[in-house]
């Protein structure tokens, strides 16, 4: 009933909605499983906070069943609770209720910034405003929303000691917090500040860290309690900045952050072989850092395609998977639904033990003239 | 006397160092300049506070005058201490004497953990660990370090009021601090502890980086008044990592830090033009940010050179300019004493004003393979 009413509301910016709704009206949220306890949680006695996360699309989806899967196996004693925008498949729905305590079908709205939006290029962070409406889950007191691109390594419950808004920083601009991890206490007051906070100042990158970072900008200053460790939302760019320093702390990584364009559902995975395809990092390389888009494969290949297999049952389904044939060709499982995973990336060439350090060191000249002319070729074989 | 003792002391590492040194031995810094008031200084009520900077050789130096006359000109009421290595030339010496208050020669000592300096094929890093003298200068009561490469916007003498050890946090692993710029306060006994660490511990980065955040642990977790803002050590690379926080936030930057293997005194300049050679942004580039690196050439070529060609008199030395013959071809300025600068690199090819911006805001997948073989010709220019 509610679905169907928010259904013939067009999607309209944040500034729109505002002008549209009364002050009471907030961005509904709809339960489509029941919050009854789940049979197989062991422990349920912090039923009021929850890890919460965000699925927009069907490819996002696998990511959030990767990542809500990835906390089960690491025995969280919270809830999981996933928002869902309305384009994500009802094949998919019904696989990420295997994992999730609830799933919860929100309107998309996307910022509508679109000057900001376009000088990022990136309309999926757009998207991710969307995240704005788990402040509105208020059966729960506290929660920790994380990305759809993120892995969980370990046990990560003690988040749950830390007070809104607590995030680690960004390595790009470092008196930013990254928002893909980050401490809240859900509430409609502070929600609809948001919206308010929005409309009147749009976003500073055109997505949500950009208007959170604004909103919340004392993180940088006031309280050391709420800089979450950065080993709390590792990025795998990180690794290759500053690789002596992944090389001191990364052993104690509790979530890796797939930042950048390409995600891990983006590659394909040869089961056979238990590799990934389009990231053939060499031998090297992979003494130097566990492979976190292997393990995300792999708990894929185990836990979550079975769900999309039994969800699906007959229909055609975008796995992912690939196999390679007696000549090395490989090919994609049949693709149904989804827009064609982007190109893989062709294997490493062959290099010095020498220069491969200077890299993975980051000695590079990003400022270099040439460096950009360099980029601007990778970015032509994704354009393509 | 002191520094011909100290000249027949091959260079060692901290660790043999400590066997051959009595505990109450430390290395010696050698004032060789009075340290008078400066006639054109108009404050010196802060005597016993200073800013401390580290020249090894006499490219380094150039930084550092330039550095030093930054802090003139933005009116500091601290004292200007430069520690320098033996090998730094005389003349630059003198030169140095014109901007800075003490100029103190310092044995070069490199962490000699060849391993993890190879590992960051970075030897330049290795003489740097030098400047853990500083704790040595305890004729002053607080100090701020800033290094060779790092240039002033504005006054920043309110560093004074933070305590040892602020810093601002690394983009690479943002829960380190970069050692670019921090508040110390000089102590033997602290000094004496450092050298202890590094024979004991090493350095996880092969530099002073790796000692420094190993020794001052608790800086990520403890004390938010120690974490200097960005702004304090705004490495140029932040600036392409996360361009629309640098939009939001960079015009307040009060220090710019050159990180990266290429210097600005690695570059050349066309004082008739007003160009940086081996720098050349595209417009569209030079409007989203201050030329920082057109800055440092603009302030080395009125303030310091002037200070060179007095010390070096009708010696000829490496000024870093460069003349434009009428066909357009340059030609350094004769060059006696130094290794040449990395070849210049191209200017940049012309792109779609999509894929620049793609690439400013750091959308770019540093991990995909066929980037590696992208900066693998990057390097391949400058090994040449």
């Amino acid at each position: 009933m509610t679905r169907k009413m928010w259904g013939l509301i067009p999607v309209l910016n944040c500034s729109q909605l505002l002008k549209l709704c009364a002050p009471q009206c907030k961005p509904s949220v709809c339960p489509i499983t029941t919050p009854a306890l789940r049979a197989d949680s062991p422990l349920r006695t912090m039923s009021d906070q929850a890890f919460v996360t965000l699925a927009t699309n069907d490819s996002y989806a696998k990511g959030v069943m990767v990542l809500g899967q990835s906390l089960r196996n690491h025995h969280t004693t919270r809830k999981l609770v996933v928002l869902v925008g309305p384009h994500v498949a009802e094949p998919c729905r019904d696989a990420l209720r295997s994992i999730f305590d609830e799933v919860c079908v929100v309107d998309v709205m996307d910022s509508g910034d679109a000057a900001h939006l376009s000088m990022m290029k990136r309309p999926d962070l757009g998207v991710t405003f969307t995240k704005l409406h788990c402040w509105t889950l208020t059966q729960y007191s506290k929660c920790v929303f994380m990305d759809a691109d993120t892995l969980v390594l370990s046990n990560i419950d003690e988040l749950f000691e830390r007070e809104e808004l607590s995030a680690a920083p960004d390595p790009g601009w470092p008196d930013c917090f990254n928002s893909g991890v980050f401490v809240f206490r859900p509430s409609n007051e502070t929600h609809e500040k948001l919206l308010a906070f929005c409309s009147e100042n749009g976003s500073f990158d055109g997505g949500d860290q950009g208007v959170l970072n604004s909103f919340f900008n004392t993180w940088a200053t006031a309280d050391i309690s709420k800089h979450l460790p950065f080993i709390y939302n590792l990025s795998s760019i990180a690794i290759y900045s500053y690789l002596p320093a992944f090389k001191q702390y990364g052993h104690d990584a509790k979530v890796v952050h797939f930042l950048g364009k390409v995600k891990p559902w983006h590659h394909s995975y040869d089961a056979q072989r238990g590799e990934v395809k389009g990231h053939s990092p060499s031998p090297d390389l992979c003494q130097l850092h566990p492979d976190y888009l292997l393990m995300w494969w792999q708990l894929y290949a185990k836990s979550v395609l079975p769900l999309m297999q039994q969800a699906y049952g007959d229909t055609p389904f975008s796995s992912g998977f690939v196999e390679a044939n007696e000549d090395e060709e490989v090919k994609l499982h049949e693709d149904a639904r989804e827009q064609p995973a982007p190109a893989s990336a062709p294997p490493p060439q062959i290099s010095s033990e020498e220069r491969k350090q200077r890299w993975e060191a980051g000695q590079i000249d990003y400022m270099g003239a040439d460096s950009f002319a360099n980029i601007e070729r990778k970015l032509d074989s994704f354009l393509k």
